[in-house]
């Protein structure tokens, strides 16, 4: 019996099937351009991606590394490489016999899986109950046994109309949305671990995002814009098929303004306030719908509910979209080590070295008022002016 | 050797140990009084709590209960009943070996931990190998054997000065930070599964919760409002020492008005853009910082980004807090299984009976405005005051 092999990729995902006709026809073609430009950018060969049934198919000689690539694109929930045959019965147990003897270890209980759509000959049940007692009988140096409820090592047979698609592996992909199915959003990106992962999450459900560093030098340690440049570089690289830009403003100007005006314990409220003021002038320029911060409820003395309330009334015609408000740090820790960004995360860098030894932590919006009454507002367009524009992902 | 009983809890908080000295005395306080209200409530007796090292100690008769429930109270990471002895090497040892005795399965592996704090005799190495020595020689019958980095079982010891607490079991424990370390926010609570996590995970990050419920009959099945009050009360049992109310706000007559001037697809847009305004309303008498909303980036029409947009435009002076912005449904899911809302939830049941056939996905603010121009919003005060406003949970 000669050697099988994956020459397929299954590709679930999950809210999409759930959308009208029409969102889920946008959806799906966006989701299958960009599996296409993330194979492409490995270099992995590939026929074609066709969609059946709630499912995508990936067609290639190399199933194990595109199964890994499109597991990584935003919309999908998980994939799986698969060998492909014509629905029969006896293909079937041919080919589930040989990826059995390949796969399952020796010792261990196993299972069969099988869901079917379209006009068979046979049952689901009839292909569990068939290729169990086929592994059973002709792989009997395994030493196997069944255990339908809790098995140690699964195969699995999916048979939609005239095809049949028979796996072993399910790789848990990014899930979410595909990009461009959301508009555009401003995030707002420092060295440390809580605002690349807001973006991340933002970008999962579809946005494309438009990536804003403030630059603190003088008052941080030179290699803060880079570790910025580094993370938004990490995230940029899961978008496919739009561009990607970073905005680098310097900061400094309007903080020193700012400490001008008001006491030393508001520095981060006004710091704050600027951030958004500037992400909502490119947010006008990019024509986006949003500004994301990562901000998380009580994290820092600025991220009390009151001086949140403080912070988010310097905008009033964009969305401050918070992703992170609800978490716990360990869980940003966590999805940071999943996405890669925790490497790159300077939480110790010393990216800002005007932060107050005693801050506000419930600041009055009047006293916010009259300090800002005196302040030159000019100088955040000078500083739009002076950033510096990276394009990090090129669009189509 | 009499049966060992243990009688004291170690409980572990996270964040509140990094904080400045005068805010993690605030907030361990906050802790040990809300870990007090939730036992009186279960009654389950305890003779005090007290706090030592970045930790807290039950002392109780009844330890295993007492961890389940100080495990669900919000600032506590985890919980474990445990017995307390002298900081000495005998002591340690001959109650490791009666735990070990009663509570280690038969043929699995296991291994001693043990940290400790302040001037003793031996070290935390000592009494691993002593504790597992002892396990191994007096405990054959169990035909245990030692496995240091993946056991199966594990007996930890912790020594604190003079005391010492042996344990063999950690309850996860919710996290976040103690209820009232952040202001009171009003969380708008629907009949489905996204609004009460939007408002678990911020009452987790140390908020009060003021509920709001906005009732849409007749256009809405009779049972959605007390859905909406089972859930609320769900989510109030889990706040100790601070009043929770709960606002039902009739809401057809405000709808109908802007049904009466505006386009049909348009109408989930205006009937969030008042709730963000009834929400203001009830923030300011209840003197809250922030409003919360369930929503989830491109779950439905009125959430894409957009959208958000046109929604957030109603309310300029409150941040809108969205924890779940950057969630997929499975997340919500999940965690409504972890908390109980799942049950109660119910997306099937029609609360809203003037979801528009083909609503609009990016609305335009200016015909957003246009279209408000002449509606009569004397109304959002009208139906405030005929709202029903419900004690869920007494303050102190």
């Amino acid at each position: 019996m000669s050697q099988v092999r994956c020459t397929s990729v299954i590709l679930r995902f999950g809210e999409i099937g759930i959308k009208s006709n029409q969102t889920r026809r946008r959806m799906t073609s966006l989701l299958i351009s960009h599996v296409e430009s993330a194979l492409r950018e490995k270099k992995i060969p590939f026929e074609k991606i066709h969609s059946v049934y709630g499912r995508l198919y990936i067609e290639t000689r190399e199933a194990e590394k595109a199964a890994m690539v499109a597991a990584r694109v935003f919309g999908v929930v998980s994939t799986s490489p698969a060998i492909q045959t014509s629905a029969e019965m006896d293909k079937i147990l041919d080919i589930g016999e040989q990826l059995a003897r390949t796969q399952f270890k020796k010792g261990l209980s196993f299972a069969v899986g099988a869901r079917r759509i379209g006009q068979h000959l046979f049952s689901s049940q009839d292909i569990r109950e068939q290729l169990g007692e086929r592994i059973l009988d002709n792989l009997s140096e395994l030493e196997l046994n069944v255990n339908l409820s809790n098995p140690e090592q699964s195969i699995y047979i999916e048979v939609r109309e005239n095809k049949a698609h028979i796996f072993t592996q399910t790789i848990k992909g990014v899930g979410g949305m595909p990009t461009g199915s959301q508009g555009k959003v401003v995030c707002t990106i420092s060295t440390g671990l809580d605002s690349p992962i807001a973006a991340y999450k933002v970008m999962k459900r579809g946005c494309i995002p438009v990536f804003l560093h403030l630059d603190n030098m003088p008052y941080a340690d030179n290699q803060c814009s880079e570790i910025a440049v580094k993370q938004a570089q990490l995230l940029a690289n899961y978008i496919h098929g739009f561009e990607v830009k970073l905005y680098i403003v310097p900061h400094a100007p309007d903080i020193e303004e700012a400490r001008k005006h008001a006491p030393e314990k508001m520095t981060c409220l006004f710091c704050k306030r600027n951030m958004l003021r500037i992400a909502r002038e490119i947010a006008i320029q990019e024509n986006a719908d949003a500004i994301v911060t990562g901000e998380i409820i009580g994290e820092q003395a600025s991220q009390t509910t009151a001086n949140l309330r403080v912070i988010e009334q310097a905008v009033t015609d964009f969305p401050i979209l918070r992703p992170n408000a609800g978490d716990d740090k360990v869980d940003i820790m966590h999805l940071a080590q999943e996405i890669g960004t925790y490497d790159f995360a300077n939480e110790g860098a010393s990216c800002c070295t005007l932060n107050p030894r005693y801050p506000s932590v419930r600041a009055d919006p009047d006293q916010v008022k009259s300090c800002e009454e005196p302040m030159d507002f000019g100088i955040l367009k000078d500083e739009l002016k002076n950033a510096r524009i990276m394009v990090l992902r090129e669009g189509k």
